[in-house]
Order: structure tokens, then C-alpha cells, then sequence
């Protein structure tokens, strides 16, 4: 991995004093089709911006970074001044170069957070940190989805007022969901035509955590229901970098920490391949 | 479970503005063992207090409790009023009223958090808690314990500036360790003596969160280590309530969300045994 | 804990040449109902036991165990005799004697597996391990019951050969179910009328396996689903004592496994209380 | 991914007669170091080939396959008649091919089950699996490892007869392991130098399941200690395919499985970037 790809590590383990959230959007769908703009005229990430200011206040800071833009968005400098990243992609997920996501990989598990948007299930930036395909099955009916909150204890929830809360009208995601076994569970959707889905998941890759949340789609106005908003702001303060001393990379520790009884000289030159 | 035991959920879902902790403390050692009392003149709960207030400082109101106090201090009202329970025992366990567990327990299922210390493995709450006998061998050699932080991520380990941290002289604590597999694992420590232990686990149960962290006993200074008392004090943080409506009951909901196509009358009367 | 109460731990850890299987079953509906006497004439635990011998072979020894019987039918000798029990009960949980429940939970612990059936998720042998309420929403209306296979890897779901299979006419048991995270969820289960459930989940308590299977009612012929006999023929299996050796209490090991720098005399006195 | 790659998935879910295991090694250091050689003479592969056989019998087929050989000897043939694939590299992971990794990977995914040892941390398909670097800290010092087992009821530790089990020399590997948290913790290593290590791990990924075990380096004889052989052979056994129908890809579903009550009309063109 390139040297320009890895952004540093958190140095300060204490959450920041206002939370850096770069809000990442395709961006093409809203520019293609009229049914889209009516929606989200100014972008989805417009949408989850004022969502996002409006919710965390002065706790956040945020930015948009999209497809078009020069590395996407997502430079060096702008990645070490992310502590929480939001990705929705859908049609062009083959167009984000695999350098950009080596190098958000990279930041991810130095500390930075991202939380995963609908259709952000297929792009390589979550099937690279998952090793699945992150595949479903899918339905665009336009039918009710109601979605069920299974662990009440869960930060992610937080303010949330009853066992659950409907869309009246989504884009159907169902099992298998080919993810790896969520460290944590917190959302089950139905769907009207039968499936189920695991729609609220979080994972620990190296220092940073993950969500997703699948509720969200271009051609309903799930981002602008109330309590989708109110998961994915409490999702990116949940995935604010936290912890302790993160080094990340292998090294030999040739000094033991307490004495050893052998005496043992080691041939180095044998862990090289001739 | 009698109705006094049952204190309320938390109405209001976001973590209060000031959290609430009881410190708990058996307080039976530090009162009768001279080489304790030179450690923990006026209880191990004064010294937690102390480092809890020092570094958590007004967003945190404490109070203590402990056994010989009528209901052992936790009475209904005083567990109303506690968003987190510290909890130290180690020599009369079974003197902990079984009504008084039964309500602990129920208020940690409605959302309070708690943080079991070293010997309160074996107390009946965490017991209760857990399902398991909670078992685990020990020494008491005075040997040398290496705290290692496997979970760097972990807000219980915000602010740890190394990989481990070292406690001169403990007590062992070995595995195996008869609990369920934690939720999370945050701590394995070393031993001098040859064990390893998972000391720094946490679990949820209901609405309420339960945090383990071993390090600490009565014939050591171990609790004015300011690596403990770190994450002694992030784990009352981690531990407070949060999350959505809780009701934590079972019910009956005879109308359903939706529509049912089959007819079918329900003979309740058979659900009773006669 | 009684002595008698303290099956042994299985001195082998290899898998028994022959599973013994004991089913319990409550037997009250059976007797008392003539709609459940149609769809079970010998009782629910004869039609698991014919579905465990067919499926399950020589590879398994079963016997039956009813509430109305001497201890339950779960006496110390054959609790010791049992590899993996399955629990159905419903009308008269609390007429199960807490010492017989003490006595299966050290068994679990111990090694033995437990399949809980349906209704026993409010079994006090259930709540015991599990450390929460277990308790669910539900609503008797005959609807139609889908249940999702979301671990396609689990040995639970052996041999079954779609995504989903459907229950045409089922009791709903709804979220939030109040259980520990499960260690594994192989099973999420959609209703007609309108909620979602964690239908099949395992978590470990001890050296024991433990599996829950929500599907099964006594006014539906659930348990003659191949799907779902099947599933708890798997379970079963699944739940087989496996592993290694397994102690399960408290023990002070004086002698370290290696050298310890620190003199220090310990005052075994001082952990007893006065 | 090329069609090529795509392994087909295990068309019987029900575990097959015989297990046929591929055993992969590297094969450098035993060719090109004496010190190496006396310990593995034909190479560590013939080892371990050798102990499966012998401890698996007539329920295992094996063959080896090498990195010099054509394709690695991975060959889609090959990876299709495998079931389970044990992993062996140290020296020369950058000289396995991304086609080779590409196919392995989705081999797992479809239900083969891959166990990887020591060093195999660090190897290509290991660190794809699970999204992270895979680093840690090591020290080749000839210490003593003390292998804890902490999940007594886990079928890879079945036949284990104490609580730990030593291993004179070692190389050391320590903590923090840059894992994703492991679905499945069943031992974890004490080091004479001071550090500590999960050393027995599994994950999900797909329909496949992951093993690691530390033990065993090149150097030491440490593939002829029992206890490890004993290991190894139970998780081959533990990572065999097992469970249900498992698709794997992304499909639209047009058609629901139930009535949904709204009329939509879907652009498909929409999905679709310009």
C-alpha cells in the first residue's frame, strides 16, 4: 500500500471536540433523473447534511465529497481531517479507483468511522473491509417496510420512541445478506412482500467501527423521514473514533518484556525467502 | 418478582445530563484487617468515589452504599435515582438479600448500567446475570499482572496511551473463566505465576449494560492505579443508559399491524392449565 | 447448590458412540383440549421423539420425561444419563420445582445440551441461563409464519434446501425478545401480520450448548413440519457434549506454573469474613 | 471476478462421506535451511499430512498442493474437489497470485472451510477474509507458550485433558492481533516474555468457515506436539461444509412472496449510470 495512502492514526484517543464528518455521495443519480431530483434537488448528501447539522449542532462539522470530484473527493489531506465518513453509492461503484479505497481502508482502521448507506452494501470500499460479497436479494414495489428495533440498549437508537417505526413505501432488501455475523444487531426490517432483512449492523475492523443501515433509497424519500435521520446522526456519533494507543502494523518485539530461561540465537536471515 | 422491585425503565431515552452512579461496597475487609485499612482508610468505595469525581467531574454525581445499611442502601428510591451501579464484594456474597438482587437485576434489565469489580465475579448479581457459575482459579502471590488491551477501539479504553499496562503486585485471576462468551472483550491479562485472563469483558442484558474489569483487590493498591481508575471511570460512562423505548414485558397484541387472511378465533381459556 | 444437584461432567469429551436424548414435555394441553388432542393424541413429545429416532437413527437413544412424573422425570440418575434435553412448556412453568432447575442448569453447565422449544423461552430453565425476562410480544390469529435461514453455514440448517420455508398457520412471537445477543443467529422469522423474530438462536453456558427454535405451537400442527423437525433434529445433534476437560468451580492454585519474583505470605484469613 | 474462479458451491449441504482436505504449504524455509530441515525433512505439509491421517482416518482424504506448483496447485479442479483447505505461508505471500486468492476466497464463500496457521496471519487470503491487516507483535526467542483453552465446550478443543497445554520453545505472537473480533475465542497464549495472544480463533464468511491457530513455526518441532496435531485435526473436522442452500449473489425479486398493496411502476433504466 502506497505511503500516501496511510493517513495517521488517531493521536488524540479522546473523541475530538467537534466530530469531523465528510458526507460522500455518487452523485449521479440525482443529476440523471427527474424522478430523483424532485426528491433530493440538491443531492443526497444535501439532504444528510442538514440532517446531520440540524440533529448533532455544534458537536459536528461537516463537508460533502462526491464521485466527480479529483480523488473523489477524498485526498490525503481531507481523509486525516475525517473522523467519521458516510458513503451512499449505487451505480457507479466500479468507478471509485482502488487506490481511494485502499486508502479509506487505511483510514478506517487507523480510527476513522463509517457508516454505510443502503445500496453502500456493494461497494468495495464495505465488501473490502466485510471480505464478503455483501449481496441480497431486492425489490423495487414501492411496499411498506417496517423496521424493528431488537437491541433498545443500543446508542444507535438512542431517542427512538417506539419498537419500531414504518416506511410507507421502500425498496425491499431481503436475506441472506451475505455479511459476516454483525458484532452487533440492531435493526430487523419487513417487508410487505414477505422478506426480512438485517437492516442495522455494526463491526470492528482495527481501530475504527462500522455501521449499516439500509433504509434509503433514491427514489423515496426515506431521507427525509425523521427517525432514518435520527439513526444515521446517532450512527456517526457512535462511530467516532475512540480508544486507545493503535499501532496497526506488525514489528518485532526482539526484547522481551521479563526474562526468558532459553538462550536462543535466531538465524533472521531465515525468515527471508531466498 | 414482587411489584416494589420492579423500578421504572428510563423514561427519557438520551443519557441524562447528569449521570448518577451508586458505588457499591460490601465494606467488610477495610474494617476488620489492619494491612487493608492502611490501603483503603475509609473503604474502597471512598477511593473510587474520588477518581470517579476527579475524572469524571460534574457530569457525574455519585453516592455509596453498602451492605450493613438497611437494604444494604439500594433501596427502591436510591435505584430509581442510579443510572450506574459499581459493584465491590468479596467475603459475604451470601449475605446479599436475595429481594435485593431481584430488584438490581430488574433495574439493570430497565436499563442501568453495571460495573462488576474484581471479586464480584462471584456475587449474586453477576451471577444471576450471567447464567454461569462464573468460576475461575486464583493466587494470591503478589506477582506481576500485564494488563494487555486487545479491543484498542473500545471507548472503556479511551485515553490508554500504550498497548498494556502493568500492575506490580496482584492477585491472579485464571482462566478458565466460567462466563458466557463476552459481547465484547477489551482486556486478556498476564500473569507472572503462568494464567491469562479475559479481565476486561462487557455484556448486554435487557436494556441495561454490564462491564467486568478484574484488576483490584483489598490487599493491593490497585485501586488509586490511574490506569484503573481510568477505565473504571470510562467504563461507568460506556455503562450509561441509552437506547430506545424499553417495555421488557411480555404482551398480548391481539390486533395485528396488518392485515391477516386466515379466520381464526382464539380459545385463550386453553393457554391456562386447568 | 445440593450435592445431588451436581451431575457430573462428562469424563469423556468425546462425542457419545450414542446421543441420549431426554424430551420434556409439560403434557397438560394434551390432556385437557380436545384441539390439541387432534393434532397431538400422545402428546408433543411423542411426536419429537418419532421425529428424532427417523431422522436421527442409531445414532440416537431417546427417552420422555413429563412434568407430572416423580421429579419431573429428571432425577439425578437420569439427568446424568443425558447427552441433550429438549423443553416444551407453556401452562406450568412455575410448577416446575426450583431445585429441579438448579439441577438441570449444573447439568447444562456441565455439558449437557438444551434445546428450548417455542413456549419455553418463559421457562424458568431458560431465564435462568439466559440472565433476562425472555419475554416477546405475541398474538394467537393462525397467520403465516416465513422463516429466513440467515446463517447458510450453520449445522443447525443442514439439508435445508431453500432461503426460507413458510409455517402456513402459526402463533406470532414478535420483537423485542428479550434474550441476551445470541452467540449465533441461524433463524429470522417474518409474520403476516406484521412482525419480525429471532427465531432461531444458540448461545453457550458453561461447557453446555444451548439452542432456542420458536416455531411449534400445541394448536397448530407445527411439529409435523419436516423443516421444522429438521431443524431440531440438527439442533440436537448441534448440541452434542463436545470439547475439553471441564472443571467449572473455583480453585486457589497456590503454586504458581512458573516463577514468581515477589515474596509475599497471604493471610487466607482475611477472606473470610468475620 | 472471472467465471473461472467461481468454484461452484457444495451442491449437497449435507456433510460429505469422506472430508477431502487440501493441505497448502509454502515449502521455502524446508528447502533451503538445514536447521529447518532436520525438523520437517519432506516439508511441514508431509507433517501434517501425516497426523490427519492418522488422526481423522478413513474420514479424511488428503493431498498437498504447494506454491511452485502450477496455479500454486490450486487449480479450479482442485479447489472444486476440496472441502477443507489448511493454509501454511511465511515468507512469500506476495508471490501468491491475486487470481489465486480471488478464486480461494470465493471458494470460501460458496462453504469450504480454511484453517490457518501460524504465520498464515499474514498471508493474502487470510488478510481478504477478514479486511484487516492481520498484524501483531512477534519475537522468535524460544520461550515458553502456555496454549489456555477458554471455550470448553468448542469441538476443536475436543479430546483436550487439561485446562492448558504447554509448548517448551516458541516463537512468540502477541497481541494486539489486528483481527476483526472472532466470532469464536477458544484459547488464548501466555508468553514466557510477557505478552499474551488469541491464539485459537474462528469467523463466518459466506457460507464458509475460518480457523486460526497460532502454534507451529519452522524452527521448532512444534507440528509434532500432540496437543497442536490434536488442534488442527478437530478444526479441519469443525470448518467442513455443513448447512442449507446458499446463493451467494446479488438477484432482484421481482415477484413478492406476498400481495403488496401499492402500484409502482419501476424505471429500471434508473439503476443504471448514464
Amino acid at each position: 500500500m502506497a505511503d500516501k495512502n496511510v493517513c495517521p492514526t488517531f493521536e488524540s484517543t479522546a473523541m475530538p471536540r467537534t466530530l469531523r464528518v465528510t458526507i460522500w455521495n455518487e452523485f449521479i443519480h440525482e443529476r440523471q433523473h427527474a424522478a430523483v431530483q424532485v426528491l433530493y434537488p440538491n443531492g443526497i448528501h444535501a439532504v444528510l447534511d442538514e440532517a446531520l447539522s440540524r440533529l448533532l449542532g455544534e458537536s459536528v462539522q461537516t463537508r460533502v465529497a462526491t464521485l466527480d470530484q479529483e480523488e473523489h473527493g477524498l485526498t490525503y489531506e481531507t481523509l486525516t481531517e475525517t473522523d467519521v465518513l458516510t458513503w451512499w453509492g449505487h451505480a457507479a461503484h466500479d468507478r471509485v479507483e482502488d487506490e481511494i479505497v485502499d486508502r479509506v481502508q487505511q483510514r478506517v482502521l487507523n480510527g476513522m468511522g463509517l457508516v454505510a448507506l443502503h445500496s453502500a452494501h456493494a461497494s468495495k470500499i464495505f465488501r473490502r473491509l466485510m471480505g464478503t460479497t455483501c449481496m441480497l436479494r431486492w425489490r423495487e414495489a414501492a411496499e411498506r417496510e417496517r423496521v424493528w428495533l431488537v437491541d433498545p440498549s443500543h446508542p444507535i437508537v438512542d431517542g427512538l420512541t417506539d419498537e419500531y417505526f414504518e416506511i410507507e413505501q421502500t425498496e425491499m432488501y431481503g436475506e441472506h445478506f451475505d455479511i459476516p455475523p454483525p458484532d452487533e444487531l440492531f435493526a430487523i426490517s419487513w417487508f410487505e412482500g414477505g422478506e426480512v432483512f438485517r437492516s442495522g449492523c455494526t463491526w470492528r475492523r482495527g481501530k475504527g467501527k462500522v455501521a449499516y443501515f439500509s433504509p434509503g433509497h433514491e427514489t423515496f424519500p426515506i431521507y427525509h423521514n425523521p427517525n432514518v435521520q435520527r439513526i444515521i446522526a446517532n450512527a456517526v456519533r457512535w462511530a467516532a473514533p475512540s480508544g486507545s494507543l493503535y499501532l496497526g502494523k506488525g514489528r518485532n518485539i526482539a526484547q522481551p518484556l521479563g526474562p526468558i530461561a532459553a538462550k536462543h540465537v535466531v538465524d533472521e536471515g531465515l525468515h527471508r525467502a531466498k
